[in-house]
């Protein structure tokens, strides 16, 4: 499966997300070509900020590993991550983060690379989409 | 109660973590001078990079209060916060973040200021012991 292919899967959660009301952001890891944790954004349901779909995705990995460490997995999330999720990342050692569209406000890179040091960042993959479903959502909630 | 006494709350917290064999860093929230949450590192336990004291913490007080945001709270925690920390507090609104001792090599203040705008810092409080708790674990961890 290519990078496209994995983030329609993380494209999917986003819509689940989105069908909840929730800012529409999905995630999904993958390890081996397998896909191992599959997740989206909570934070409304949950009253809780940090169930962002990257870090219930990184939690969903590890259980499903039994290991904390997710060096040789793939994140794969709809729109940059903000800094708790980079942050989450580096201490699970994830080696590469692959997103759809840039988040120029909330999104990490404004603050250097806070991914691990040995990290490869893939960006723009169905970055359109990504951000289009995004967009929707802000002008539904403003209606 | 001053900063130190609820520091102290923290640090009984970053205890039960070194009994545990975690990294033994704790944390406390505080609104209106009640401690509405209590935590400490269990990302051995849980076996999960994400659970961190402060995250468990913020996690808890939302919880407690049922709101995602925790804008008149004070997050006390024994060590300088880590980014993901950090930007989970941001997300929650944290208004106050009190710590005890630096971490130069993964606290969030080497990246910039990463809490919430409108948020006050204190650094310091009970350093010495929070810091002599860290060095007690990662030296009879090296034996």
């Amino acid at each position: 499966m290519s990078h496209e292919e994995y983030m329609r899967e993380a494209l999917k959660q986003a819509r689940y997300a989105f069908a909840e009301e929730e800012i529409p952001i999905g995630a999904v890891v993958v390890l081996d070509k397998q896909i191992i944790a599959r997740a989206y954004n909570q934070t409304e349901r949950l009253r809780d900020v940090t169930a962002h779909a990257e870090m219930l995705a990184l939690t969903a990995a590890a259980n499903h590993l039994g290991n904390k460490y997710l060096t040789d997995c793939t994140l794969y999330v709809t729109v940059e991550p903000c800094v708790m999720c980079a942050g989450a990342s580096a201490w699970a050692q994830i080696r590469r983060v692959v997103y759809g569209a840039d988040e120029l406000k909330v999104g990490f890179r404004r603050h250097g690379n806070l991914l691990h040091p040995k990290a490869e960042l893939v960006r723009g993959v169905l970055a359109e989409e990504c951000s289009a479903l995004m967009q929707e959502f802000f002008v539904r909630k403003r209606k």
